[in-house]
């Protein structure tokens, strides 16, 4: 330990401009300057512009990955890329083309595929990132949470709370994708985080998969509560959402605007339903909000800017997307990013619905009192 | 509007080494990796270290500011820079040494020493971003509030919500000085930040200011709510917290510690408050935690690690403070920071008792059931 | 108006009589009396016995009513007393034998059979008071909430938050009876009870039901909610609960326990859920609990004392039920009370489960914080 | 226990009589009515006028109670009925006329006149009952509360969450009132009380009180919370508003009108506050809120219904208040009752403001959702 303030050379770096707003550049400047970047101090009047912008301004870009893309170099990361301790997943993250290369979707999500070979498994370990998984193609993986087993399988939707050992086992003969949501960017950025490794090995009746997990057993019936079970987790206690009863939800909604009740659907021809917490009907995890939308044929959701980023995946369908400046043709399980304050569209194909997964950080800001939404 | 994914060269850089829970460095490697470099994306297994440690390793460093440096790098800005639109306050913030140059005290909060020469105008704007003013020496100073003007004292504490208009107005003889705590980083990087400007000239009855706001007129009374207002608003709608009120609560818990009530303060010798909003009991911003604490001379916190950071500043006494491997003695004015998860304890030293101003992001993870604490 | 206080005689009547920490029962205490009822006043120490006891001490008595003679009742009524405009509802509403022949089951709940003919419309109406049926035996009765249809068969459960609009139409060719559950006397004694008649004819669209009700079809799907769907509404959006559902919920957890999961269940061999509002996982109706029970062939519950009272209807099996002092058998439909503080058990015959459906007034306790559990 | 119903006479009356909505008074029906009384029973159809009127109809009347009158008879009390273990307390209680002769002010409110002579001690208990003492003349009477001795003077309010122990001592010369209200007929109707008798003698130093409590001196200072303390309890830990700071939040919403700022009143000439508790900003009780109001010299508050009953007390001043069909000239401490639904309104004399204490059972409708206000 030491009384004396550290001697390493400044970090701070202060230009006197002229512009609007600003002090005069003088002899007198340049040495107040100097003295500020002696000290670690740095005037707001430099950097008020970038910092305090009259509305968000995204450093993220709004970006596309194409899912053959993902799938093709994921396939080539199973065949030379073993999974184990120290690396702990065969997990590769989208990063943001105007992020620096970190691996962030957005400045707060983490979005990847993850890539599962026949017979692997993915050792256990636990954090307090909140992270799900959800399935846009393939069977038979299970991911084992505190020694429940939870199946996946096509559009299934499966939340993992903070600090719960998770390990996952492929029992098929086929390898098998699924993307991985997580804040682990704002874990980092507010260095909050706690990371704990698990068992070496999951047993083998852990591996040995009934069709329903317990968790589904427990908290899979619509409005029962379990009275076994404590008082209201912060994250979900169902560890699965069946794609069969996301697209009947959804099947539903649009079949009541058929028969003419138009407040069912969020807009016309745009069904939409959020995953959530059953034991207190919030955001399925603290950090993360999940939806899945569908557009009916040819329908088009209104455009919308909110407070906070989101990441989406097609599901299944093909149409048009618009986020900022950007325009693109999507397909099954393409992936883009919307930043902060973008408006955002999106628009089915005249020949089929499109089903959109979505997720993104908005229980963040409705927590903290920020959130904004502005629907044109 | 393009539907081309852009060919600007991607940011991304990835290299092959060896190491624990690292894929062999195979040439085939290297042209997975030049791939993910192509398509954006970055493998967990080369970031985990970094990215999930077992606990916060916060980039920030511990760091101390001495009060006269502060003050006499703002005394010499109040002389060669003005005060107006654009630049809109002559605050200077504390960069944290290894937040590279950035104006961030810690990666969420700002901490700045604001500087206004007699009869200055601050000119009025209004921002989302909390806000709060501690004043650690001067007098006749006025922050006006949705035109409630709010005088400032040595000791007084104003917070400042968001979206609320507020310029300042320096009515004495001398220059004053005071600090800013901002939640501005936080807002920065989670992209939710609006700002608005206001009008140019704050009308000649705003600067004329009684003793005690309507702020603290409506709201200043002990557990007493006026039936006018409307229900709990997010941030405090009390505008002053007045020194006389706080010295007397520390006070207080010393005085009935010393009659036999050891349940008064928070460990033996230490008495502490937070400032909250009076209509929820809740802290007085939505995402900064503010507390006063006093060590009776010669007393000692306990230490406390944290998740989230905070930035104290010394209001009277001396005394020794250590954080993680840092140790110095502080005097009034001085001010340091507490990075996430690093322990931290003061010390008064014998001859008098040292008052310690402090602010965190403590509600951030509160809100988000993120919190930990650990007391030695 | 008048200023001059009433001078019809007081009800009060106080007698001085002798015993402990009753004062002397002289003349001079006589006059003080007489004082007292002239000004409508009463001294608590002759009152505080029975005002303020150690622990409750019910007013209410344990009863049983058996189904046999309920039905029988309610189908003579149905023969001779016409449903309509006015009285409202065939409904005969239990009488707890120690509440004075007031149509109380207990001092806060209300709980009635209703019997309706083929054919017959009970009229519209709202009210403030929270209601639920609950459908013993029978089926294609419809109840129709703000104008979607809901069906009614054995087993389900038909929640009705406050001041909705309501009708019930038999569109079978037998008469079919249920139990209706409400806080009526509750919203009597606390006198806030609003009522208003709707429509004298619900439409035919109303009256041809599909098999699914729209809030099913919105709220049915567990964990999921209609984004078209405002903010947590206080009292359930979801109108009805299926036997379905709610017998797998049961069969799962005592599946899981026979497992060797053995927190899945309340107690050995007692499975329980509770019917939950899915846009706040709270209960069902803010003054109402309910819950369906089943205990397995030969297992008992454990003994329990809970501040509030109950009343619980045999769903299916046989068994005994132990309340206070009384114990009886049971056997489908029959219904009794469970007053406040009594000490109640359940045990299921040899031969075959026991389902056990109950509803309380704990909502308004734990609301109030009030709320104390003894389990034996 | 038994396995046989009982067989005493059933309390069930049920008379069979012409009217709309009334089936036609048949012999038949005569004999459906003996069955109904024999099994139990009655029809919702002979109760539903009154069980569920179209608005709240009060059971209670409006009442006024004079204080002259209180203290004459309080202090005849006082000279003949001694106080101490068994009645517990010399409290006399407003018996609302239109309530059979209970002590009930109005059916969930208790009010009374509290007195005690000098050097008088009445004794130590604890009731899950909430309670508050407010103080419209006299001094020098203590409460002490779990050890924590609480000063009573002339417009000071003392609350006193359920299950604290408390017990009273007169330290004076003279004999002193005041009034308690609680909420003992809510619970005795909700059958949810429980009691403990405590120590028979409080101690020595518990007599000896200092100026300000502990609970004042932890929890008085505006908008400061000790860091000691334990997070929000339901009932506020701040043991006494004292009238000093009452007076002058009135004082200032008046003078704030005065200066323009119309906003700071509830109506014209109308200051009021609610006491809270400082914990978490709500009632001061779970079950009671308490607000003092003051009207300007001639000034009239606005006409209001409400559901729920509230008891008023006159502290300071003379005017008129009309409750329902009733008006009265009231002055210091004159006490009177407003039921529910009913409207109420007051008007200060011109010559004096009029101050009146308010307390009602608003807060168990707004934690039921329960709660409607009509302003005219």
């Amino acid at each position: 330990m030491t009384d004396v303030v550290d001697a390493t050379p400044s970090p701070v770096r202060l230009k006197a401009v002229a512009g609007p707003g600003q002090p005069e550049p003088t002899p007198a400047l340049e040495q107040l300057y100097r003295g500020f970047e002696r000290e670690l101090l740095v005037p707001l009047w430099t950097e008020i512009g970038d910092l305090m912008p009259l509305h968000p301004r995204s450093k993220a870009a709004p970006h596309l990955w194409r899912w053959n893309k993902l799938v093709e170099l994921a396939s080539e990361a199973g065949r030379i890329v073993p999974v184990g301790r120290g690396g702990e997943r065969r997990a590769i993250a989208l990063a943001n083309p105007a992020l620096g290369g970190k691996p962030y979707a957005t400045p707060t999500l983490w979005a990847a595929i993850q890539y599962l070979m026949p017979g692997e498994n993915a050792p256990e370990h636990r954090h307090t990132q909140h992270a799900f998984r959800f399935v846009v193609e393939g069977e038979v993986v299970w991911t084992v949470v505190n020694g429940d087993a939870v199946r996946m399988s096509r559009g299934d939707f499966l939340p993992q709370g903070g600090w719960n050992w998770h390990a996952h086992h492929n029992a098929a003969t086929e390898p098998m994708a699924w993307i991985d949501g997580l804040d682990i960017p704002f874990s980092y950025y507010t260095e909050s985080q706690f990371f704990e490794v698990g068992r070496e090995q999951i047993s083998a009746d852990e591996q040995c998969t009934p069709d329903r997990s317990r968790s589904e057993r427990l908290w899979g019936h619509p409005g029962l509560r379990p009275l076994s079970q404590p008082d209201a987790p912060a994250a979900s206690p169902l560890l699965a959402y069946r794609w069969v009863d996301t697209d009947r939800a959804l099947s539903d909604q649009l079949a009541m605007e058929d028969e003419g009740h138009a407040d069912a659907t969020l807009a016309t021809g745009h069904a939409a339903v959020r995953f959530t917490n059953p034991s207190n009907g919030r955001d399925v995890l603290p950090t993360i909000r999940t939806e899945m939308h569908r557009l009916r044929a040819g329908a088009a959701s209104r455009t919308r800017r909110e407070v906070g980023s989101s990441v989406c995946q097609v599901f299944d369908g093909t149409g048009r997307v618009t986020v900022g400046e950007q325009q693109w043709t999507v397909a099954r399980g393409d992936m883009f990013v919307v930043p902060s304050w973008q408006p955002f569209s999106a628009q089915a194909d005249a020949g089929a619905a499109l089903d959109l997964f979505r997720f993104s950080d908005a229980p963040i800001f409705e927590a903290l009192h920020a959130h904004r939404t502005q629907v044109d």
